[in-house]
């Protein structure tokens, strides 16, 4: 067999958490909770099973859902998306990625991805038939060179990908950054933007999320994907959305209606049921993570690891250059999981060519107060 | 924006699942039961998403799920497949078959499909850079012509798409018929086959599913996909499975792992709980379905309805020449639904260029006693 993506192996993802697995590691490396999601949110998924809720919701998702969505997106971002033509419920926000990027992109054109990027986006495009452009954003910042971008630009592009806040660095782009952007693709109708926010509520530092939905102007040609399973800390859930203007949203649905035809029926009415009764969830989940950010990198002040506390997302990204310098990232991820007892993530990985000093690994802190004070201290003592 | 998929529309299963909903009829169109799966599978989702089952399932499927699938193979069909090279878990049978499409299918390839079929395949095919062949399977046996099939086999064939049962028709293949193609295939390790087998349970009168499982040969080439939703009565839980050797399965889960990542995971606990615990729901699956069709086909013959009771599938398909033969079947799946308040799928839309004279409509019998008692007593007086 020939292979349509020869590059491809096991994610990254994958390879590192049987690692940790094996080893019986701390596994800090792929990013999910190593807690639960809200008692009521999963005792409702029984109580939806139970009552019968359990054939296919319609293909754009389940009406409640997606006006609960509607109402999260008014509230925090103070845009006014229709539930019915904007918003699709996707079988995660992974298939959200892939659905856009199949409907948009064709054979011969071009997307420009920022590395380090979440590896989902150049295989998905590949299948399109398009190719990537990589433009590099460079630590400790990962900000994006607009005047970089511009020069990227070509007759043949189609799409941008935008992740904010940014996997794995946690960088935030600001909103300054989207009217940049705005302003140098004007008069190309023709590019539109793909805004992975599944860590829309990982913002920390009273920052604010830049999200694309707040900009009139961008979300004219964006389609912004989100992530139910990491703002809930139901990863396992695999249910995600997207929103896009109605000529957007129609081009993608006709994509997913073909790919999964609909998302999982008593997960969308749990999670319906749940962010209309507490809406709190979503406005408290800063402070939540913020606090676990926080104690980590207290802990690990005292480890060799230079870093600086991640402004969003739930990975801290740390420098080992002062203690394996001779080990690229891949084996000193290898190494600190089998020697030291913690899984982490390369940050190469997410590059297509990495910078050959890289000395970089990502930790999710998404985990228990008493895993973090574990890790910390055989980190400490790295 | 320029559609990469312009001749998509919403699909006849939403129209007329909508229609129905609108005006009150009963919904015997979309291919869904009426009732809800076994109470112990439904209990078990309730206590694994308890149990704190709700991270990331591994990508290619819960273990001990895939290790269940792969001892109904060998039970039913006398197969030895490997759990961990030959079965990947999907979120949903159409996600199965599209990952599939898109691992195998390049850019000019032809994909050899028989009409009717599932809507599914043609834009899967497109998106992949393919083009359908389409073979016309006639009323009443809607059995395929195999030398037609081999006149149609080119040097840029790359798939052939099968479906037993079928899906409009209940049609079944013979294990003869698996032999005939597998002859005609040999010299062509090119040509993969990929075989819809969502019903692969539904199969009536003592007959015999001859699935490509069972085929040696054949097997070699093909990607097998069933759906759990179909089996355990709970469509709304879009959770699938592939089935095909090792070389493929790697080729599918590249694609697959960038498309969903994986499934769900609490859904995929309880299945293979109830799998364990309830061998038999799939040994008992076709006297139950076939009571039903048996009750719906008694019913129905005391209409002007010309039919014969449909060997497979919950599906049956019915003439309605003798009654509104003015009427396409689009307008008469309509016509049925707002006059006499039963909905069905119009059979043309499975073809690309539906034969002018077809006057069939299909009604989904998946449904309790009583829907079928009414629907039948409506369309009595048709
Ligand atoms: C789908 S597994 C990867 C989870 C994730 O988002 C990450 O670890 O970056
Ligand atoms: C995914 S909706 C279609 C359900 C179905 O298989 C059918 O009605 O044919």
């Amino acid at each position: 067999i020939q292979s349509k993506l020869p590059h491809v192996g096991t994610t990254i993802f994958t390879t590192m958490s049987q690692l940790a697995a094996q080893t019986g590691a701390l596994n800090l490396s792929q990013g999910f909770p190593d807690f639960d999601g809200p008692q009521a949110l999963r005792e409702a998924v029984g109580r939806h099973v139970m009552a019968g809720h359990n054939q296919y919701a319609p293909m754009t998702g389940l009406p409640a859902l997606r006006e609960q969505v509607a109402a999260k997106i008014s509230r925090l971002y103070g845009r006014q998306v229709s539930a019915d033509t904007d918003i699709t419920i996707t079988p995660g926000a992974t298939q959200g990625l892939f659905c856009a990027i199949q409907a948009l992109v064709r054979a011969g054109d071009e997307v420009i991805v920022f590395d380090p990027c979440y590896d989902s986006y150049e295989p998905a495009v590949e299948l399109a038939g398009g190719r990537c452009v990589h433009l590099h954003l460079s630590p400790p910042t990962f900000s994006i060179d607009w005047q970089r971008l511009a020069d990227a630009i070509t007759p043949r592009t189609r799409m941008i990908v935008l992740n904010t806040p940014h996997n794995p660095s946690g960088a935030l782009l600001e909103h300054a950054d989207l009217d940049r952007l705005a302003a140098l693709l004007r008069g190309r109708e023709d590019i539109y933007l793909l805004s992975d926010e599944v860590y829309e509520h990982l913002v920390y530092d009273g920052r604010e999320h830049a999200s694309v939905l707040r900009h009139e102007e961008l979300y004219a040609r964006a389609l912004v994907v989100s992530s139910f399973g990491k703002t809930y800390h139901v990863t396992g859930w695999k249910t995600g959305y997207v929103v896009a203007p109605p000529a957007l949203t129609a081009e993608l649905r006709k994509v997913h209606q073909y790919v999964s035809f609909t998302g999982v029926t008593p997960l969308q009415w749990a999670l319906a049921e749940f962010m209309t009764e507490h809406p709190e969830h979503v406005t408290e989940l800063p402070a939540f993570y913020q606090a676990k950010r926080d104690l980590f990198c207290e802990l690990l002040a005292g480890s060799r690891f230079g870093f600086t506390p991640t402004p969003g997302t739930y990975f801290q990204i740390a420098d080992y250059s002062k203690i394996r310098p001779d080990l690229n990232d891949i084996e000193m991820a290898q190494w600190l999981t089998r020697e030291h007892g913690v899984a982490s993530i390369p940050v190469s990985v997410f590059y297509q060519s990495p910078p050959a000093d890289l000395r970089l690994v990502r930790f999710c802190f998404a985990k228990r107060e008493e895993t973090l004070r574990q890790a910390a201290e055989r980190l400490c003592a790295v």
